[in-house]
């Protein structure tokens, strides 16, 4: 392992954490929006059998709305440890 | 890795973070709360298919003012990474 | 990087970590009730849909108030990065 | 950056943190609560289509009284901030 | 910025973390209680439309009472801004 | 400011941060169960019209007693900021 | 501000916090089980209107059981903070 | 106030604390289970008006089973503080 | 106050947070446990007057296993407090 | 109180907390849960009144197996207490 | 008390609290798990009184399988005080 | 006990401490979900009583799969404990 | 073991943690929101016997949907540990 | 117990802790996630007792998806442990 000063240490805890935390936390709310939002859509399908095609595409615009924060925290996760 | 003192490091544990659960908590909220938009809304088509284009539209506009404190997350974590 | 004392780095993990949590846990409240208002504000058009258009604008309406407690947490953000 | 002592540092690290956490913890509340009213309103004019403008101008009138904790936060913040 | 000594730094940290903490946890109780009120005024006043002004004029006494502990935060709060 | 030692700047600190906790924390409970009597309250008047003066009067007497806690709460905290 | 010294701080910060958690803390379960009581004791009323009586002191009845826990966390602050 | 020693001091920090967390946590389940079983009483009084006495003499049979750990945490807040 | 030193300061800060922490949170689960058991039984008591006897004894038996982890975190806080 | 070295008051510090976070905590789960198994044992009991012995006899089983992992935690609590 | 060194006086505080946060957090689950089982399995004796005996050994079949992460539980628990 | 040194004695805290909370908050999940499915079970099995075997065994497959992540929490905190 | 400094130390504990903590906490939301859609779509079958395949593919459409957080969490999670 | 360096102690403790938070923490979400799916899966089993074939291979396909973050949890934690 290459050789480091505390400082430079420090940096990459701080790092590690911040963005270990941004992506960790930033997964719960999408991951359990999608989780709702699918559920319903599968709900959906069954009580209208011949809606199928039109709330599956409107099933994945829900979902790519509510995605949205969960790539924002990938987003600042990388910029946290790529370019800090 | 370039040279640093104790200073510099901390700002850069403070920033990352600062800016980690800045997004990373940021994200819950808009996630949840798109969630249960689109769900009511895939709910709400299978009880009027007629209704589907009116319902998407209103969909997406519900979305968008929910987005607006996760959009404010990533704004602020910018400002924390960047210009701090 | 520049050249810092402790002290000035102290400041900016204060700035920062402050900022940070006042956005993200600020973040919370306001998406998860838009949430709530779009998701009731889908039913009811699905129950009344000659009401699509009354049901929208109080729709966003009431999300302009639930967004103000955003908002202050967004201005206070600003007030602790940049004028403290 | 302006030269500082630590205990100048201390300073704006606890104002920042302080009101930071005042304004973010405190932007739950109102943000819940508004989104609670504004979605039963949403069911409630659906409901009695004749009555919206009624429920309109209580809707407002009861988040007028739920924001309150919220400006109450805003005020004890910008406190903090700015007169401490 | 003004000269101070490490004690004086102490106590506007504590005062500044312990005013937001007070005001900022304080607002959450009567944020959720008021807006479960508002909301079933809300579902009430559709239900008996003759009997808006009745309920409007009891869901403000309620609210009354039961933003008694978020006052009771913002005076605790200024007590301890201004006059510890 | 006044010159203090360290001794007194911990004393403040403690009460400013005890005292806070104390009506923060201490402000959840009333607010909520004052909601929550309150939301009933608004749903027992819509469904017995005749009884508004004796739902709102029982109303205010079972707010009494469940604001109590919160004016203790206001009590211990004077006790702890006043004179302690 | 007396003279003090560190020892005699640390007591003084013990007992302030000590006393503000168990007062604090304690505050929310009788609030909300006193919430919970009257709540529920509109709703009978409303259904028995011969019965507000009885119903009455059988919910004061119920509220200074319920009101116990809270007295005892009073008590015990009282202890922490006059007799310790 | 009397002269301490450090050992003396962090003793009633410690007791303090102990006694609080032990009286302040140990009030939420009495409180919330009293109140459960007090809402509930309500409810079966209206349902059975005959039976007032009956289940009046019960709810107090099963506060008192309730109330139990309650009072254990007062004792063992009183150990704590008085003979430890 | 009797001479100590730092070592049997430790001792007695251990014992009281160890024993108040035992006791409080174990005071949770047999709490609300005993309320819920309670709350059924005030129900069944309202749909079955004749069967009052029976179910307050059936009661105080599902009481005394829920009671019994409440018992061992007393027996547990006295070991520790007692015998340490 | 006996002489005692640091480390001698680091062990009793550690046993007393740990102990206590294990009955304290372990005593949630079997009390919600009993409390969960009798609440239904009254419910069927008020509903089958001919199987009261039935049901009793295998609420008591039920609330053994429940019971298991309290024991465990008196045990651990034991094993830390004596015999660490 | 037996001589230790602080290293050995480590050791112990750090198995107590690892032992003592294994079983207490791990009785969580089987016991709110079991609880539910239970629970249920009281609702299906009282629906079909004569499958009680087949209900039965497939509810302690079922809290047999549920109990099995606590006995992990205790296993690790074990391990860490005894063998480490 | 035998000689050990500051290092040795941290890497057994470390290990206590890790395997600990990995076994302990790993066994929440599966006890929850194997308590859920066993619920669902037991009503299904009172509902078609002739479907018993069946239910059974896929009720056991269903846990097979929940009790998964429990032993993988099991496999992590032995890893953690003998070949670290 | 290698030879290491404190600094080389505080890297890897800095890594261990931040991965852990990101995919440990990043494993909820996908966890809970697949398990949703997972249970509703055997709701949906059972309901429509003969749109087994199309309710299959769908769900495993809105999985992957929901996956996607997890996965992010993933790929941060191998970033920290492995190119940091 | 062989020879370390502090350095290397700060290894241990650090990889037995992450991989300890990952595993454990990361179980939950499958764990309820599965038992969601499972329970669902036997409430539709008695519903259709014809499709018991169809719904186990459906409801071993919804549950490996939702182990699949259970899965990455395991595997961060081995590359914590074994490759850092």
């Amino acid at each position: 392992m290459e050789e480091l000063s505390i400082a430079q240490a420090l940096v990459v805890m701080g790092k590690a954490i911040g963005a270990g935390l941004c992506m960790g936390i930033g997964a719960i709310g999408p991951g359990i929006g999608e989780g709702n939002i699918g559920a319903h859509a599968m709900d959906s399908m069954a009580r209208q059998p011949e809606m199928v095609g039109t709330i599956t595409t409107r099933m994945l615009l829900a979902d790519a709305v509510a995605e949205s924060t969960g790539i924002y925290s990938l987003l600042v996760a990388f910029l946290i440890l790529l370019t800090l």
